[in-house]
């Protein structure tokens, strides 16, 4: 996700809020993971913010992205410089009203964010597991993610929210726990990877294990690849915004100069913002959790696992109803992907929303303050809360 | 360029031609580039095909692109593999018929393809000048194919023809040296990089200039940043091909294997072929030249230099017919910076003729085999041919 959005500090959020954590899959009860590797114990950070109601039927899960992580709105203290990363969808009046709802937000499996990862202890080496992390899928992250609502005493969810990686986590709920999920609302999302797409987090993963500090993945304790996690995430950057986005954002104009520097210096502001965007990066993500969460997102395949085109049997048993969203400038999952989504859950019967938003600023755009995209979020779940207690 | 076009041997072709070189600019007289800097001696490395009518009014001068070189068509011994990088264009009776034309293509300044650029000798250290050569222009690169011509006793081209940066020289040719060009074929490309296509370039820059190898520039006679330069070749291909081409030419086939890895190998054929397209070109390209030409290409502004919009001059005094040509599927150079290249000579009163060609190959198509492009390009020609004699 992008990290240019301006936040007001005196507008209204959440407030304060907490990391927790959930330890489960203890030794010798690890978890099975799709691969047929067992990992244990494993551990999910994640966060709530409003009141869970007394039938316990207001809960939200949203599920994050790429570099998300559990922290969805609000504040960690007073004086953070900026709330969670959603926190212009999530609190109080906004598109998922936390006076309303009680959203939990997990911190997916992999990701070096407090959850179980690449960078975590591997208890039988009291070492970081650099690579002897095993490969996980979307499939283990909602596996993990189910096993904390367990935890939580959560049997049933309102409506699971995720875009991109998050939406495909949205989608596999709704596939693999049918009877949990109301309401589903996957955003900016697919449910299976163009080759373009595995073509940009290919030459990102390349991108990092060029870097001789990147070591086969052993670099805990020494120094970092941070020069290759740095283009890996120019790379992402890209793919982030759009042409018109970057047009209307940089254009071509130059970064403090009146003319060109006819050097390797950065001349040209978009350049000056990539550069930036790589190397505010390698401060908080762990180059690592980038390659395994790509992977993850590669291997997303409802088709494959469930039969393509009139065979798509994916959601013959979801029961969510679903608003599908996507955005016009999205160019790494294009709307005819969302539309794809669409037609397979019509084809199964399903009840399903879509809206495709005029939006400029490509696969971010669902990470932007969007006032539509606010009240058609407000709107469908009001509609499902009501109908839920019918 | 991509390099999966399959060429076959036993058709026409030019058959065997050889690689000249032409040196000028000897010190004093050095070459004054646009940033100032002054180069001296030059070098130009190219190659000619087709014969010098007795009027000399058959030039045809063909401007390459990034990785190219001045190997435009035929073989330079029987047993080559493959032909120049436009045999599919260039030959007898093909677009640009050899039986007709004298086609000139010289290997562009700042390139490794035998003319002077960052890995040929600095006279005055007598080692590679690495980024001791300085950073040239467009411009730089026709005004040096100017003095080729007038070596070679050329003073009219029947046409410039050249795609991506090679149009970027075609559009060049005309402005600077309106008197000497008959007529035009820009194809799949623009009087200005976009933010975008910037972007693209200047991760690709870092990424050789994050590789330790790389050294500032200076690694001629030591190990070369192969690691860096293969992950820039890999963006650069993903921004040669489009969404529906990868889907076409991948989609998310597996290669060599039923299922999934688990482990960061190449699982998909995309990724194989990035890999593959990645580490062949580190035997042939130079990581500087990289830099360099990719530099070149984002300075190239002809709005910056004549003004825009409305005000748009740059085209005032050019000569020549034009024929534009853009791809539907190209999104490095999309179509509508091709009408903003017809709009531009309309407005400035040329005879233009513009093409968008139905082409599911993205950037690359113009160097595909394709009967419509070079029927279309053969045509023009006659016509330009027929009317420079009357």
């Amino acid at each position: 996700m992008s990290e240019y959005i301006e936040h007001d500090k005196n507008r209204i959020s959440v407030g304060i809020v907490a990391k927790q954590f959930y330890s489960f899959a203890e030794p010798p009860d690890e978890m099975v993971l799709e691969s047929g590797a067992k990992l244990g114990p494993v551990t999910l950070a994640y966060e709530t913010c409003g009141a869970l109601n007394s039938d316990k039927s207001n809960v939200i899960l949203i599920l994050h992205a790429l570099s998300g992580d559990s922290h969805v709105a609000g504040y960690y203290k007073e004086d953070d410089e900026k709330p969670g990363w959603w926190d212009v969808m999530v609190g109080p009046g906004k598109g998922i009203d936390t006076n309303r709802y009680f959203v939990i937000c997990s911190n997916i499996l992999g990701s070096c964010m407090g959850s179980s990862g690449p960078c975590t202890i591997n208890p039988k080496t009291v070492l970081a597991y650099g690579l002897d992390f095993p490969v996980v899928t979307i499939g283990d992250m909602v596996k993990a993610q189910k096993a904390l609502l367990d935890h939580l005493g959560i049997r049933k969810l309102l409506a699971v929210v995720g875009g991109s990686i998050g939406g495909m986590q949205v989608l596999e709920w709704c596939v693999r726990y049918p009877e949990m999920v109301s309401a589903a609302i996957p955003l900016a999302t697919t449910v299976k990877h163009s080759a373009l797409a595995i073509a940009f987090n290919e030459v990102a993963r390349q991108a990092i294990m060029a870097d001789p500090k990147w070591n086969h993945g052993d670099y805990y304790g020494g120094p970092k690849p941070d020069l290759g996690l740095a283009v890996a995430r120019m790379i992402g950057h890209i793919t982030y915004l759009s042409d018109e986005s970057m047009r209307l954002k940089f254009g071509r104009r130059l970064q403090d100069k009146s003319d060109f520097s006819f050097n390797f210096n950065a001349d040209f502001q978009v350049e000056s913002y990539l550069r930036y965007q790589g190397k505010k990066f390698v401060d908080r993500f762990d180059a690592n959790s980038f390659l395994y969460i790509t992977k993850a997102s590669d291997y997303y395949d409802l088709e494959k696992q469930h039969g393509e085109g009139s065979a798509f049997k994916a959601f013959a048993k979801t029961q969510a109803k679903f608003l599908v969203i996507s955005f016009t400038s999205d160019w790494l999952y294009p709307t005819y992907q969302s539309r794809a989504i669409v037609q397979a859950l019509k084809k199964n019967g399903r009840d399903v929303s879509f809206c495709e938003i005029e939006a400029e600023w490509g696969h971010d755009a669902f990470l932007l303050p969007n006032e539509r995209l606010s009240a058609l979020i407000r709107g469908f779940l009001e509609r499902v809360f009501h109908e839920s207690r019918k």
